[in-house]
């Protein structure tokens, strides 16, 4: 199959990028590199199947012309903004960089006749609940402008699929952590210890309570329900039954770092405006449909902690 | 209080303008006429408490200075595109009259710290379903490019009430007949009668059955969720009990124009790509809140009806 992948060289988009090609499709990724990097796709580099383009999707032309000059099979759409913090002060960042480009995205499958996406969203489009929230969860009201973004993607992904015979696999991310990681949480614990390797300042008051899954655990779940499904439109909570406290994330980075550092809460039960304290995926349907994660939530986070470390230390 | 009302020339803003000047408030009309009217704030333009100011949403500049001059109390958000049928061709439509004068909107009231916001939504963010939706029903995938774009409006009102701390109320309409409707099946009709009086070609197989809301029930509807809920997003349906077929809709315009027209019928279960052919609400929430329809469905298709044929009938 001939695949896009937007965003592929970013964090999941590259792992993505991998998997695809060790399967044998032949994929093209079109990133602008703001968040992506060319070191996550060195390795695709030499594969003569795979061929990258610098651009960006709101660039229409340019991104157009790549429709023009391939015909694509299908489109995994993994571009967006990612950090979900930064939008409070510019919700542009995400209505551009999320939204605008998932909607460029689907004008340019109509023009060019592409029948398929794979769509990464998140459990941000749910907001802050208590509930253990199914795929069938309702009112919908995120509370970032991250989750906002993405559920307004998933919206025209609908309306696309509907007005003009498309198809998608809707994915919804939790926490992902692991190798080619960009920003989060275990990344600015390690940052702030090797300022000050005595104290941790913890941003709120430890508790939060979210599942955090593992990469590659995420990448093998979106192609295990694009390939064992096949409604007009699928939608998937994707994650992982444990879940994982930031107080914990705090201790492990602390013990992987062999360090003996207090921890100081800031106080209040969020991060940063538009954070939920506590997530928690009902993962019925994709268990259902025979799949389940390998690596639990703390695994998952300790994984990350190491690779952080002990490989990617020069990005810090 | 000082009331911003977008699109408040329109078929819906300007009933909404009358009822709230009538109510003593101040009112700015912004409105850039591509789907309001002049003729609709004639009464209007003669109340001391009321400006217009003729203007495009999207002209970020004119807009802002809008909320510059003037220190508004909040603001009825009711500019959209109301031709749903419009966008299958261009979808840049609804993303643009719909979603993103939503957006701006939010912009505006961010930088210049207006709290509160009052949002003209729609039953078509439920997409296609034979359940009798209530408020919390999900999954939402739109059909229409139209719903999208609500829905994704709704999802950044949910955002910007978490970000800034504002306040919504958020009012799902169904299908609104009646005085200064702009265009809908049965102006259609009327339009295709006058022109072939003996003969009616109906889209579809006229069994579409949905509820048809007058437009001054839903006005009275609007102000009493205002008026009588107080939490961070209050979201309600606003309909009728009753609905009509798209069939009888047909017999009732023949009956009122005195033909002895024959239909015809198109054949399948919808009118247009995006249409669904059933719809039907639940609306438990806003009859627990204390409110009720005054007209049925057939009541206020036939009134919109004689509106068009006796006093409207200039504008066809």
């Amino acid at each position: 199959m001939k695949i896009l992948i937007t965003g592929g060289a970013g964090f999941i988009g590259s792992h993505l990028t991998d998997r695809l090609l060790a399967e044998g499709h032949s994929v093209v990724v079109y990133d602008n590199l703001s968040l992506g990097r060319l070191d996550n796709i060195e390795e695709a580099q030499k594969n003569p199947n795979f061929s990258f383009i610098e651009g960006d999707i709101l660039d229409k032309e340019k991104f157009f012309a790549v429709f023009e000059n391939n015909k694509f099979d299908i489109v995994f759409h993994m571009a967006a903004n990612s950090d979900i913090a930064r939008s409070h002060a510019n919700p542009d960042v995400d209505f551009d960089n999320t939204l605008r480009t998932t909607y460029n995205t689907l004008l340019a499958m109509k023009e060019f006749g592409v029948k398929k996406i794979v769509f990464a969203s998140t459990s941000a489009i749910y907001g802050e609940t208590l509930e253990k929230v199914a795929e069938t969860y309702g009112p919908l009201f995120p509370a970032s402008h991250y989750g906002a973004s993405k559920l307004a993607s998933e919206a025209y992904i609908s309306s696309f699929c509907e007005n003009y015979g498309i198809q998608a696999w809707i994915t919804r991310f939790p926490n992902v952590v692991g190798e080619r990681s960009t920003h989060g949480v275990i990344r600015d614990f390690i940052k702030k210890l090797k300022k000050t390797p005595e104290r941790l300042e913890v941003l709120g008051n430890g508790m939060q309570y979210k599942p955090y899954l593992y990469v590659k655990d995420l990448v093998e779940a979106i192609l295990y329900v694009w390939k064992n499904t096949n409604d007009k439109i699928n939608f998937y909570n994707l994650g992982v039954d444990s879940r994982t406290r930031v107080k914990e994330i705090a201790q492990m980075v602390i013990e992987e770092m062999g360090l003996n550092a207090k921890i100081e809460y800031t106080g209040g039960d969020r991060g940063w405006v538009g954070d939920v304290p506590e997530f928690n995926y009902n993962l019925d349907k994709i268990h259902k449909l025979g799949w389940e994660a390998k690596n639990t939530s703390n695994e998952a986070v300790r994984k990350a902690i190491r690779y952080i470390l002990e490989i990617d230390k020069c990005n810090l």
